[in-house]
């Protein structure tokens, strides 16, 4: 009834269009959470937004506010908010008076409270459909209520509010979509027993912002100009940020559980990090390949590690804490108000770019932007006066997505005009010329050529016009979502006991929250400043190296970073020393977890390393094949071979994988070893054997009680191991006392029980196979750290 | 008896040191070309530098100036010259004019044109020496002269002007050394037969300006500071920069015969290229020691190739060149003015890293540097605004020696402020503010650490002290000097008909030289004007590829260069394709010198290849070990392996080296290979093999008549080539022919007549073993340079 009137109405306007076109069927919006914030702040301006734009798309629309109150009190509240529904300033204030009166009309108020109500939802509407003759198109079901209701809600529409079959249900989701990789899996889960795939709108409202929405397709509309810039070879980084100047004052009890990584960084800003590293589909229309190549480029993504992040929180977020979770004084909140996170794609065309994703709250400005910066790769001849004045390509070259606040104040795709003029959509964006004073980014406005939306949109209206028009791909698909939880959760899990910077808040934080790449990590800039969330913490400066005896033979003791920082200079001191000598330095080293960070140190920060005339051998190997990530080979393939130059003849790794089989005695792997070892190595005293220790005391692959290995003439040794791969090759106790020099390394807490036992006891290898270590005519030297060596 | 009188005087003065002192001996200078131009603008008041410096030194002095000219003449013309001679502003005037007085009596002129004069010479000193009782301490002889006096004057000196046992002799020689490496070394091998390396100073006077000679001493003297920085993981790029105002007017003569490369690259800024990038010593104070590492150093650097340089020509040279030397109007000469040349260091620690070498005549400014550009690691959280007030980290870092001239007009050293407070010597630099309104490099003087020498010296005044000092480090030893000449040769041979950029010169010159680096090659960034030097030259566009039929086999067809960029192309395309099918692409290539150019082009311009999942194996493989610089192996590896990524497990070389001995049938080489391509290769069907041609129509090592390997079941062969090494291994043609693609590379003229041949055969593999080729399935292409197709 009610809507015949409006349907009359709309026909006695004139402007506005047939019955006939209702033939397109009608659409059902139900709101959940009709009264929520979020519903009065842009969801009903969202949907109002959409009436306005679809009034005459030949669809018609009844829209359902729902939520737990009674009908009246809820009837009340509702209708306070839709009263206050704005008219957009492109829009004629006679039109749109008119509509805002229809949208009235067309709304109503639901109790969605039990079951009973959802199936008379579900028969008004039905009822209001047949008594109007009109065919349903589909019902739009949008949950803006908490994440803990979910379930209950999905089971009662998938129960009781389907739409008859040939019209489509589109429920859609708000974040957050669960807390780590499981949670989100489990919500996932349930959500998909009573929802298909293409049913499911997750919104990140961040793909609703204009300047980020375009990010696609730019790319795909610019294609001829970035085809050979949009790769490691041009781009030097990205920055993906965005500030806020609020704190979390009044959202606490959300916040407290989430902190910024998963408010912001997990969804908005990785969305954004997918839109420019991913691959573009030949054919952008198609959602399923846009996604595919979406999702491949969160495969490319490099693990994060403790050292990916930079983290802080404001000064005042404590007191707060206490103040709205009535926690006590001593609590203290490891939650993150503020990240920094370098992020690297392993992609061929992004190899080696740094990605800086950046958010926080109480920082000194409101501003959201995507910048890619492009490597400098001219050289101006002409000096520098005469070099500013055209568009030299000697400056700057950037693009950036710039969102919004911030200098600007408005959304806008900026290009430097040393690149390319872009192509824009003529429609939606338009060419605008800046305050001439303004710089951005280190440049003059002038420097760029600038782009604004024709008709700026807020995010929500934007996004429910996607949901009307089925636009998936603006919308977070279940295996985005978990490809984004798998990429995050490792750093979440690792980053709960990192100390936090705390920062005062505001332009205070001065430089305090600068930070910078160090070796493919970040740190902050700036020292530590006294004040430290935890101050138990030892600094680096009390850091010391101590000189001393261990078992009769040097010992050098530091904190782990400090030592392996200490061995890694002693063994290029000892290449050089014998390359200089002999020409030659052949290098034993060990498998095992402990070298792993020596071996990255040796590739990053020791240059001048003889690489070239070094030698590399295997101390022991898992019969496994060399490139099964169990291997000892593998290991020290990718974390030193792989960021060297050691020519391929010097490199050494041991047969174990001969005629297609692993450690066959009759393949003699074995023999063909020491073979090697004896037809290159003088007197086959290796120069350098690094040795590690396990907490059996086995070294190398010689395990207590060994029947191969600790004694006798054989150089290189089959072995068994306890634990898992069994099968072991190793060289022998006795080829490795004929070294010049060797090594032990002993690291972490998990250690020191027998580093304590090893202080007393005598040469006993058939209990300890380390205390066998004892070279001949060599030196031996123990490097322990202090959690081994102190506990 | 002169020599008495100003002694004498000495003594009379009383402030200067007693005859006693004298007892370190008696050094007599003799400058060679007493009147040219060097000695009048720099040499005499350099040695006048000298002696004031050191007449306290306990040596005495005489000078001899020497030339052509006849006695009379020659003295009026010379002490016209020594009158002339300044006081500097930090001498007392009065101390001056006494010296300076003295320095006249301690001066002569010789006439040297005969083996008599020389004779007479040696007699004089040594009868002045023994009057004044002194003992000798050594002799320089200056050869301020053209090259082309240098051997007679040095075959007179040899055979009458040595001193005598106990004292030193030292040459002092000045640049040209020589037009290429052969002349050079022809220079250098006359040189050594009259002198010892150590009695030899060549001179390069920039090894005398301050900034350039305080590279190496900043390098030592900051370690702490440079050590983690000084690498390719933090710069940026190095510029290296020479420009001047004046064109080469009135030293036509001289000019046309060597260029900008030879006049100023090849030795300036190649010397202070070397300081930059060579490592340092343990100790700076061994000039071996800093020799040999420099030497190291030239050893890094990558070949430089055609595309390595832009070249441009003023436009007013070709009149001079005319006119001066009386050339026909349409002489045209092809020597460049301007040369900006990328260099590249293959060290660990370089490389990657850009290094622009830039020298002009005739350019908008005059001023040299060595300026070494910084990445920024660094993301500012705190807005632009605030972050320019500070020393943020988000600003440029660099360090600057500023050599003169331009902007500073002072010999200087800049650091920036967000990098360290440098350690500088405090006796020769102190720190100095500049000019608070001057930017220079893109930022205000106030960012930088600035200091300027304590004293400003003339080059030839530090050199000659130097050359006293007997301080070899500041001198081009011969090793050194033919290290240069053997990188920039194949430059200058492979640009000799370069078309080069014309330029207006001076400020007029706009962006016409500014030029950019494009996948490892420079090129001009202004597309090309339309008047051209050379008309006539086919430019790279008029180049086309023809593509035809070639033994009813898909024909490529260029001028090799061409032709080889577009066979690198097609490989990648064709391994992208296969990855992106398979997750693996198979790569066969062949040995011999024709694949060499593609290998390097490969490695140097392919980025985007996927090597990390590219199988490499070889086609055919001579018996000898792989590391042995005849093997396949050894030279894919040189020329490709070291310098891509692919991992140790995806390399195949042919195992013909096993237990120790090559090709012996009984270690089963062969069936080792082909069971590894078993195991590996799907069907056995490589996705690629790279074939090549020998003039008898061999391919792979498969000879004409061979008993293996032409057919049957064998995959893996061993066969016997008409030319050393006899002994080969190499796939069958019938597993070649499973191949999925099979490019047959044919270059040269020398491969004329067998294309000829081929084009008319049909299938007689047993005679021509490469017309057996052809894929049972796949797809075979030729790839026939125009050299080989049309003769």
């Amino acid at each position: 009834e009610m809507l015949r009137r409006v349907l009359c109405a709309v026909l006695f306007m004139g402007a506005l269009p047939s019955l006939a076109e209702g033939s397109q069927g009608h659409i059902s919006v139900v709101l959940l959470g009709a009264t929520g914030d979020l519903a009065k702040k842009y969801l009903w301006q969202g949907l109002f937004q959409l009436y306005m734009d679809q009034v005459s798309s030949g669809h018609s629309f009844t829209f359902h506010g729902a939520a737990l109150t009674a009908l009246e009190p809820g009837q009340r509240l509702m209708f306070d908010v839709l009263k206050k529904l704005a008219c957009p300033p492109d829009e004629a204030p006679n039109r749109c008076a008119v509509l805002k009166d229809q949208f009235l009309k067309l709304s109503q108020y639901h109790q969605l409270k039990t079951a009973e109500n959802y199936t008379a939802l579900n028969r008004e509407i039905e009822t209001l459909l047949r008594q109007e003759g009109l065919k349903e198109a589909g019902r739009i079901f949008y949950f803006s209520v908490p994440p803990f209701a979910y379930t209950e809600i999905a089971r009662h529409i998938n129960s009781s509010c389907r739409p008859p079959p040939g019209a489509w249900l589109r429920v859609v989701l708000e974040k957050p979509f669960g807390h780590d990789l499981q949670s989100a899996q489990q919500l996932a889960a349930e959500l998909t027993s009573f929802f298909r795939e293409e049913e499911m709108y997750r919104v990140d409202h961040y793909l609703g912002k204009q300047a980020v929405a375009h990010i696609l397709p730019f790319r795909d509309q610019n294609r001829q100009f970035l085809d050979p810039v949009w790769n490691r070879q041009h781009v030097e980084r990205v920055e993906i940020v965005l500030k806020e100047t609020v704190d979390a004052r009044g959202r606490i009890s959300f916040y407290e559980q989430y902190g910024v990584i998963r408010d912001v960084l997990q969804n908005h800003l990785t969305e954004a990090l997918m839109f420019l590293t991913m691959e573009l589909p030949a054919n952008m229309s198609r959602a399923e390949e846009v996604l595919q190549c979406k999702l491949q480029a969160f495969q490319s993504l490099r693990g994060l590690e403790k050292n990916s992040a930079v983290l802080g929180q404001y000064q005042a977020y404590a007191s707060q804490v206490q103040e709205e979770l009535q926690k006590a004084q001593d609590y203290i909140s490891t939650t993150p108000t503020f990240a920094g996170v370098l992020v690297h794609s392993d992609s061929l065309r992004w190899e080696g770019v740094p990605f800086l994703l950046t958010s926080g709250k109480a920082l000194d400005e409101r501003v959201g932007y995507v910048r890619v910066l492009f490597k400098n790769r001219a050289y101006c001849t002409q000096s520098e006066t005469l070099r500013d004045a055209g568009h030299s390509q000697c400056k700057a070259k950037q693009i950036i997505f710039y969102i919004g606040h911030g200098a600007l104040n408005t959304p806008a795709v900026l290009v430097s005009r040393n690149l390319f003029r872009p192509v824009m959509p003529e429609g939606s964006w338009r060419e605008a010329v800046g305050q001439s004073d303004l710089h951005i980014f280190g440049q003059p406005l002038s420097d760029y050529y600038m782009y604004r939306p024709v008709k700026e949109r807020d995010a929500y209206s934007v996004l429910i016009s996607n949901i009307y028009h089925g636009r998936k791909d603006f919308f977070i698909t279940t295996e985005n979502l978990l490809a984004s939880w798998a990429f995050w959760t490792p750093l979440l899990d690792s980053i709960s006991y990192q100390p936090l910077r705390l920062y005062p808040g505001g332009v205070e934080n001065q430089h305090l929250l600068d930070f910078e790449m160090v070796s493919g990590e970040l740190a902050f800039t700036v020292a530590e400043p006294v004040e430290l969330l935890n101050p138990n913490r030892v600094m680096p400066s009390d850091y010391r190296t101590i000189q001393s005896k261990f078992r009769q033979s040097p010992l050098v003791s530091a904190w782990s970073e400090d030592l392996i920082s200490q061995l890694a200079t002693d063994i290029e001191e000892t290449a050089r020393r014998t390359v200089a000598h002999s020409g030659r330095f052949h290098l034993a080293l060990s498998g095992g977890s402990s070298p792993v960070v020596l071996f990255q140190r040796l590739a990053r920060h020791h240059y001048a390393f003889p690489w070239k005339h070094t030698h590399i051998w295997l101390v022991d190997e898992r019969c496994v094949p060399l490139s099964d990530t169990e291997s000892n080979f593998f290991s020290l393939h990718n974390h030193l071979l792989q960021n060297i130059r050691v020519p391929y003849f010097n490199v050494h790794p041991m047969p174990v994988h001969l005629n297609q089989r692993l450690c066959v005695e009759e393949d003699r792997g074995t023999e063909l070893y020491a073979k090697e070892i004896v037809a290159l190595v003088a007197n086959t005293s290796f120069d350098l054997v690094l040795l590690g220790v396990g907490s059996d005391g086995h070294t190398a692959s010689l395990f207590p009680r060994s029947d191969n290995g600790l004694e006798g003439a054989q150089a290189v040794v089959l072995t068994e191991s306890p634990v898992k791969p069994h099968q072991r090759m190793s060289l022998s106790l006795p080829l490795i006392n004929k070294a010049r020099q060797v090594f032990v390394l002993v690291l972490g807490k998990g250690k020191h029980d027998i580093t304590t036992l090893l202080s007393r006891v005598g040469h006993e290898p058939r209990k300890w196979p380390v205390s066998g270590v004892s070279p001949s005519s060599g030196q031996l030297v123990w490097y322990v750290d202090y959690e081994a060596l102190l506990g």
